[in-house]
């Protein structure tokens, strides 16, 4: 029994410190006294966390506080660059890798091309390089290092560390857990790209405190990441929030999944530079037409069309709004979230589009579920799914 | 201070006490050694807590269970009629009750016509004197009745026990706490019938012990319980599951919500008769003909004509059988649940569709989201938002 007595009081301590660690992030400066009052731990309990903690070199005392009458306390902050974690994020063009202190402070940011092929073995060794570059670079013990996040654009099983499929790169069923033996005893992560940026969303970005909300993203393929009662959703095989092959036209076009009329068959990006081409080649008129091959027609020069006031580049945009904003609709009566979050090169052009798509879930959702729904571009832009993977080792240090 | 630790002394005794008895409630019957074995507290704790649970006679020993080599132990069960609840069903026809124990018996039950007009206030004052005259039949003392719970179809607001909008019943924000001024001190709940519907699969139909699941009700409206890490799932403001109101045809017909194409206005109970109304009235040949006055049609005579073989009937309820199908491929891939429930008047007719729905949902939905779902009809059949309405007590008692 004394050996369970032992064991549970570590572990209390241990859980103790955790909790103040993260009542430490999450006000960013704070006094002995409302740590205190915060946990319901007493202030002698609290002096001593505080000391173990300096200790370890996690925290440090650095600024005087407001004064309520006596002596004007001192605050506690979570020290920089005491820990680390590095984030990498796979795309079919790149792969970009930050290191991060637990302050979320980025210290270092690096994007190179993806490995033509994008063979997973190759791909892989590529990334463990590059750690161990970074780790090199700044000078980062590995007993500093919290762990590594990856985030996949695709189907992944986070718990058991595994790519079940990401159809854009080619990879399915692949194991993260062994890939990188020249980095041994650090912990690696993985997440699908959507839930990443709902992390970042939900750590750093504008999610915090939000407890139910979904994080879109838009770009070539279409994901969400789902956050239920503050935790990252996952349903019953890990799974969840595939948004773009929701049903949204029935009468749609065949999609990669199988299915016709998903949503991303409408709103990816990579659909609305085929409209543009087909009506370039069909003759339309439209500033489209200044592009000389029409092959080189991207999302962004129909963002730069139709910011020049092209009609035909505009419809495009608001077209895809408005299936997205349909499929929200049907999001928001059914999971009644407190924000929804777009993403990815969404935030590019959210100015031309936002307020027809806020309009069409006004309309189109029943006005009970929708009433106090917020949806805006992710704050973060670009980044949050780099950012939230680097994030992912935060998380669990911090006992979230 | 003392007194402080007498409160939590106080508070943590109820809690092993709740913790205990769900788990006799879980088990159906138990030994005290399983109990201890189970929660972890020493055999001396478990006997004092029994020896209270039997003191206030909210338990029984009632067996003798088989022996692991000693002397074969009792088993203890919850005791029958101790304590009860009652459940309140509403439709735009008729108002169920239920009067139900903790071992969730059913102990009386009765059905009555909707009362014509359906005037809020005039239907309250019907169910506090039917729930009176249940009291006087079956002798129940006000400190036996742990609380009385009501099925609402419509959006409830059950944290404030209110009803948001129930279109069908023609009722817009009304409260519910203090409709029942004869009935002093008896706590009041309310849910969404779908809600109470998805309670009843999990507390004692084929979803106990599934953390993630949808219940679906089919009648004349759509709606659905959404059970999200083993709890009701309420959003950001107490309002969701609103499946019925997705888009599934994005050419469809107006809903009454002012959207174009929801799942109701193809899949309810009540769509399927219009669509067979007008069938008739074209003249297309079918046994439906045989019904003299084409307004007698109902949903009954449809699902009779279809296992009499007529094609007619059988196709109109496939054809809103794909809908659904269509909506659960979405849901599917959003949610990721394990099981998914249908019910009400859906099971009426489940042996004729449920084969081509779950094929709908096989070639629509992401293999990898749907590969474990399961969909079948509900076992608790129409009666299961009623013992749903009677639980919602019964799950405040058992502390979950």
């Amino acid at each position: 029994m004394k050996g369970n007595i032992t064991g549970n009081n570590r572990f209390l301590k241990e859980f103790n410190q955790t909790v103040v660690l993260d009542m430490i992030r999450v006000h960013k400066a704070i006094s002995k006294a409302e740590l205190s009052k915060l946990t319901g731990l007493s202030p002698t309990a609290i002096g001593v966390i505080v000391a173990e903690l300096l200790e370890m070199g996690y925290i440090t005392e650095s600024g005087i506080g407001e004064s309520n009458g006596g002596r004007r306390p001192i605050l506690i902050e979570l020290k920089p660059q005491s820990l680390y974690t590095i984030g990498v994020d796979m795309d079919v063009k790149y792969i970009s890798l930050v290191l991060m202190d637990t302050t979320s402070r980025i210290i270092g940011e690096k994007t190179l091309d993806m490995p033509q092929n994008m063979i997973f073995e190759k791909v892989m060794d590529v990334i463990q390089s590059e750690i161990g570059k970074i780790i090199k670079e700044y000078g980062i013990s590995t007993e500093k290092l919290l762990g590594i996040g990856l985030s996949v654009p695709g189907m992944v099983d986070s718990r058991e560390c595994k790519i079940v499929f990401a159809p854009n790169l080619g990879w399915e069923n692949v194991d993260i857990k062994h890939q990188f033996p020249d980095l041994p005893g650090i912990k690696v992560y993985v997440e699908n790209e959507a839930m990443a940026s709902a992390i970042s969303e939900n750590w750093i970005g504008c999610c915090q405190g939000i407890k139910n909300f979904v994080c879109i993203n838009i770009k070539s393929g279409i994901g969400s990441g789902i956050f239920i009662d503050g935790k990252p959703y996952r349903g019953a095989s890990g799974i969840t929030g595939e948004i773009g092959h929701m049903m949204v036209d029935s009468n749609g076009l065949k999609c990669n999944c199988g299915n016709y009329g998903c949503l991303e068959t409408i709103a990816s990006t990579t659909r609305i530079v085929e409209q543009a081409k087909r009506l370039v080649k069909e003759g339309v008129a439209s500033k489209l037409n200044d592009i000389q091959d029409v092959e080189e027609i991207s999302a962004q020069s129909i963002i730069d069309a139709a910011r020049d006031g092209d009609a035909v580049s505009v419809n495009l945009l608001l077209e895809s709004a408005r299936f997205l904003g349909l499929a929200i609709s049907s999001i928001v009566n059914i999971l009644n979230p407190e924000k929804v979050i777009l993403g990815k090169e969404f935030v590019t052009y959210a100015d031309i589009v936002l307020d027809h798509l806020k309009e069409i879930v006004r309309c189109k959702a029943l006005k009970q579920t929708a009433k106090d729904i917020e949806i805006t571009g992710s704050s973060l832009g670009e980044r949050a799914s780099l950012l939230g993977s680097a994030i992912i080792p935060l998380k669990v240090f911090f006992g979230k």
